[in-house]
């Protein structure tokens, strides 16, 4: 509660977008900048939004036959290097250890920027017949990639929370039917929980990860017109099964290369929620995350405090046994005013304002944190009316985060339309593409616009039967398919 | 399900010890070793055993005001050296990062040894005055240490999963009142939930935690008679406050120094569970924290497979609709036999064999993990008698478990007996000492004993009211206080 925080966000959204974000993540309570450059630390309110976001995929994850378990940070170098493409991929960002205590080691260790190398050194170890698969493996834990670039709270830092799913299979259909089971568990987890549409497809080769064999993923557009990607899902064949021989026996009694996907998404999904929803008063969380669903406000001078305290005590206990999250701000030492300005800045759905008069009057007045709407309700239906409150501002958040997004996506039949759109509105360019590497490159570098997401044939919104696929954008031979274009975080 | 996991433990408990372990930790399928040497991965089945007594403690933490945060994992340099003492006291055992990429670093940066001077540094920044106070927080994370000892998994590791609890209090007295909190928050973990009683009260000043004011632990005794540090509580007093400057404004309008504690637990507590419970056949896990309460292994001839997995099943969501955590094994590709060796193995506390007879009969045969006793009981009453037995078995190991404590304390009144008891039986060795550092460190040089803990005064189970306090064990001079040595991990 100190000073910083009581000022509130002075920046617009709309006028000084970067600086408006900074703001929010550090006077919402949700980060501070650690001593290390390049590194956050989350205060309590923002990990406590990382908790309902894992605790809410955690349960996903293992309801489709997932396991947690645990992987050391530290990776020798020479199990990195082992599959080449991949080493060569990470090594420019790969924090090493070099010594410990005042002893030089003999090998150098890097901190996990990922952990397929790590992790499939040990499956092999595990996987001998058809009757260890599949095998379903997520590690919650922190990978770490030294950023040269500046550093943005939970979009770019050197060290970042996620999880990282690690599965082997016996075929490679299994292994693709496990990369949409992923992706299709991070659309929801993302639509119905975050209340952020996206954009599904595969990354070009010149964008997927590392070693892998096609990359999927889920794009979403920002309010500033820049795209985010929210996660990826990665069908590794056998690239890695391979080097690190990760075979099986099968019924067949012949040994088998296994197929693998690996897939994951971080606390950047937080920095999504912030600068889709969020407004020029702070932050505006989904009720599906919030830690606190309801703040209720007791309303009070020193003669009626004990009555409306007690009032808003009863209050809580009613929505907290119906298992609505709420907190109580009963403190003396700040003014109604004040924490109104807190809880606002801190994205709480709904707020409970509660005085002596709504006691005698039997009512309850609702404030609702997106549209500041406000309503006096009759307080025999608390929990019926709180409820259907949360459910409009989860939908009507999704709702208007759709329209964005429609909004955003410009299909283009010309380059010059490309570039034009690309510096006046920002958001997805639709265009045809070839499928040349070096058209995605030069138009990267002419625009700084790049493919972010090719959209599964049924899944290109803009897409209408009778349209015909139109000339490579960029060369003007033929096409392979539509793509999306945007400048990205 | 690879082949060593198929051979059972082979070594025995009462006489390799040692050897009986790590076969336990690995063919349980707890944990295996990592490619970096001193580190261990953490397999999905002891990983959920750690999830279980994560969520147990995190819920008690929360309960109480604390709430969970992250911070990185890599400290500068000059941070961690700001208090003397303490750095004095990690630097042989840090892991240093002094590359990024093909970049030398400016400043060395330090693995998280233990977040203190990280946490400490922030805290400055966050609290101003009286009402920013208390700060509740805790950390699941790991911290890394290198170890230059042999490895033992769970009980010595360079990396290891804990939590680290912080918290900073406007008086002394409040943070003393913390200490004890988790204190008593960790003996009812580790009682109710782990089934291990322990010896609370002061480490000796040689003993106590680097910088800190005191410490109070909790020291268990494993089965081959070495002692088991299984928490630590510290006062800090204004220790770290100081050299980090967390001062409030308090309502006087003064500036004062904060007081802080620290504490922490980490899967060592595993460790102390494998060693106290366990037995020949492998790991007996109390049903408070066991991921699976209950195993129910179908017994089938292919003629009679459906019928019998059906009732399988139907027993099985039976008790998960009551809260029992069930896991069916109905796999055809492998034998009861190998089953129960498998389940015996891995320590799920009760069994349920269900074959067409017993369906006949409308019974359920049970078989406790602890004991291997059998019964025979009526199927109309499967949740009672689950219930039943899963608590008895609860009771039981704590019962047994506070037995052999017992039995393992001595009181000597001489120093020929405390080498004599040190050497043949070991245990804890309750003996009256001085209070000189000199003597506690000649007697650990000539015994391998060690202070492990000096009981809080109603807390010695030993002490009868009219027992004198004797001359030190070691000098003879006027003792200050009766203490528990022991030789330990």
């Amino acid at each position: 509660m100190s000073s910083d925080k009581e000022a509130g966000i002075t920046a617009k959204k709309s006028s000084d977008f970067s600086e408006w974000y900074t703001q929010v993540v550090l006077k919402a309570g949700l980060a501070d900048y650690a001593p290390a450059k390049g590194f956050i630390v989350l205060r309590p309110y923002g990990y406590s939004i990382w908790e309902s976001i894992r605790d809410t995929l955690d349960s996903k994850f293992k309801a489709t036959g997932h396991q947690n378990a645990f992987l050391p940070v530290l990776i020798p170098e020479s199990l990195l290097a082992k599959e080449e493409e991949h080493f060569a991929g990470f090594t420019p960002e790969v924090f090493w250890v070099t010594k410990a205590g005042e002893r030089d080691l003999s090998e150098k260790l890097a901190l996990r920027p990922t952990s397929e190398t790590l992790a499939y050194s040990i499956f092999s170890k595990w996987i001998t017949s058809y009757r260890d698969l599949p095998l379903k493996i997520n590690f919650w834990n922190t990978a770490l990639r030294a950023e040269i670039k500046a550093t943005k709270p939970f979009i770019r830092t050197s060290e970042f929370l996620w999880q990282e799913g690690h599965t082997v299979h016996a075929t490679e259909d299994e292994a693709e039917r496990e990369v949409m089971l992923i992706l299709e568990i991070y659309q929801r987890l993302i639509e119905d929980y975050l209340g952020i549409p996206t954009i599904t497809g595969f990354k070009s080769d010149k964008e997927k990860f590392v070693g892998a064999k096609y990359t999927t993923t889920l794009e979403a557009i920002m309010a500033d017109g820049k795209a985010l990607q929210m996660g990826t899902s990665h069908h590794l064949g056998q690239n890695f099964s391979k080097p690190f021989e990760i075979k099986y026996l099968g019924k067949d009694t012949q040994e088998h290369f296994a197929w693998q996907t690996s897939w994951g998404v971080s606390w950047r999904l937080i920095g999504a929620v912030i600068m889709v929803h969020g407004d020029d008063k702070g932050l505006v969380l989904p009720p599906m995350i919030a830690p606190v669903q309801v703040v209720i406000v007791p309303i009070f001078r020193e003669k009626d405090a004990p009555v409306v305290k007690q009032r808003a005590a009863s209050i809580g206990s009613e929505l907290r046994s119906n298992g609505i999250r709420v907190h109580i701000d009963d403190r003396d030492e700040y003014t109604s005013g004040w924490k109104f300005n807190e809880w606002e800045m801190k994205g709480v759905p709904l707020r409970i304002n509660i005085g002596s008069r709504d006691i005698e009057k039997n009512q309850i007045e609702f404030v609702r944190r997106d549209t500041k709407e406000k309503s006096l309700e009759t307080a025999s239906k608390l929990v019926e009316t709180t409820r259907a409150l949360l459910d409009k501002i989860q939908i009507s958040l999704l709702k208007n985060a759709r329209q964005f997004l429609q909004e955003s996506i410009t299909t283009v039949t010309d380059y010059e339309s490309f570039k034009s759109v690309v510096e006046r509105k920002g958001g997805f360019i639709r265009a045809a593409w070839c499928g040349r590497q070096e058209c995605e490159e030069e138009i990267k570098e002419q625009t700084g616009a790049d493919i972010r997401v090719i959209p599964f044939a049924n899944n290109d919104h803009e897409h209408r039967k009778e349209e015909a696929l139109l000339p490579c954008i960029y060369c003007g031979s033929k096409s392979k398919t539509y793509a999306y274009f945007a400048r990205a975080y």
